[in-house]
């Protein structure tokens, strides 16, 4: 494995440090880094290892999909004591989907680590979403469940599983706040500004000003999602203050 | 919880030890056993919590269905490396497909434990199935993934995850065996013998017989299977014997 590891220190980051990225993206030291490696692996490459078995993400991506719907379900299931076994499975579905898991993937970049024979631009859209259940499975072998648990958490749960937009119930938050600012004559900005933070990825920063008050702040890989975190954000902090308000105007 | 609890010691166990038989079924001490008791619940009962949250097995199908998944997935991602993704997704999908989680939930007869309002005789085969998930999910929920692991090598893995068999390229040890025997001339013999053991469960035991000589043991829940076990048993005991005289001989 040694040979791969090499070719990805020089091919995936300028600083030769293809570990110190992993560990910014999953949030903890990776044990064994030649399975991370596996994860960005195309299969183009036809890489074997001593006893000539295939070296590619598309094993890590069986394993993945199976862990990312375990922690989801227990997620849903813990979340939701009201939802029966059809809301559960239709709930889940919407979270693993396709289109989102290649968002999650486009979101953290991660077609940078890729390492393949044919050119990036060849694959499709759904390269995104296999690599990140690849990277999945990948922390699952180095470190357990649990360790797969608090990445998908921080990754997945924590800033796209909204149980309440899941059910389409909020559309948008940000065109719900912007409604609540006007019902109520209240002044509001969304105001970008600079904040790279540690991260790798490109960020947008957003901070939201209700009469001038600063309410919350997002950090996202787009300016639009950044200030729709930010409106969730205030959502909740305000939830008390609107359903009060609502229940009294009704 | 205490009333459902109370009609499950006098329903389901006549010695009044709900809690005693999930233990033995389980391999280990159950921890909250309401959790269990859910798990064999069915929705014509009508059982709600103090929230209105209605209590039957189907949440719990839900959790366990993708806690299994994730488990086997495992199992064969380590135990196959040479396995493609398309090979992991078919031989997952034969040790998780219906017929094969009633016969998991059959021959554990947890049916003996459900809590119904409608005749047990009008539910279809897939309640086996069923409850045999739910009780994963009971697992899970009540000690986590580790505990669902070990129960689901000891339960499904072990006595019914043999991958040669899966591939199809053993399709009978039984068959296999005999024919060995008949090749190389030795006398065989399948004896039934009492042993009911510690389990709740109705047992047969075989021992088999080659030249006089007891080379494997095996229980199960009926003779069929347990001579189909002793014969695997009898197979990887003599496997490299048998593949020594397979190739002298051709």
């Amino acid at each position: 494995m040694s040979s791969i590891r090499n070719i990805f220190n020089s091919r995936s980051d300028k600083d030769g440090n293809f570990f110190r990225e992993i560990k910014n993206i999953i949030g903890f030291k990776p044990g064994t880094i030649s399975i991370y490696e596996m994860a960005f692996t195309h299969r183009s490459t036809n890489i074997k290892d001593s006893k000539g078995d295939i070296l590619n993400y598309e094993r890590l991506e069986f394993l993945g999909d199976a862990i990312l719907g375990a922690v989801i379900a227990a997620h849903l299931f813990k979340k939701v004591p009201s939802g029966n076994e059809g809301y559960l499975t239709k709930m889940r579905s919407k979270v693993v989907s396709r289109e989102h898991l290649n968002e999650l993937g486009r979101d953290l970049d991660l077609i940078r680590f890729i390492r393949s024979s044919i050119p990036i631009e060849s694959f499709g859209q759904n390269i995104h979403g296999n690599i990140f259940e690849a990277l999945v499975g990948a922390i699952y072998l180095d470190k357990g469940f649990k360790s797969c648990e608090k990445f998908i958490q921080k990754r997945v749960i924590k800033p796209y599983v909204d149980i309440e937009k899941l059910e389409g119930k909020i559309i948008s938050y940000k065109s719900n706040l912007i409604e609540w600012c006007q019902k109520n004559k209240k002044k509001f900005d969304y105001l970008v500004y600079d904040d790279t933070g540690n991260d790798t990825v490109k960020h947008f920063a957003v901070k939201l000003k209700i009469e001038d008050k600063v309410v919350a702040k997002a950090r996202a890989t787009s300016k639009k999602k950044a200030e729709e975190r930010a409106s969730k954000r205030a959502y909740y902090k305000l939830q008390r203050k609107i359903e009060k308000e609502d229940s009294a105007s009704n």
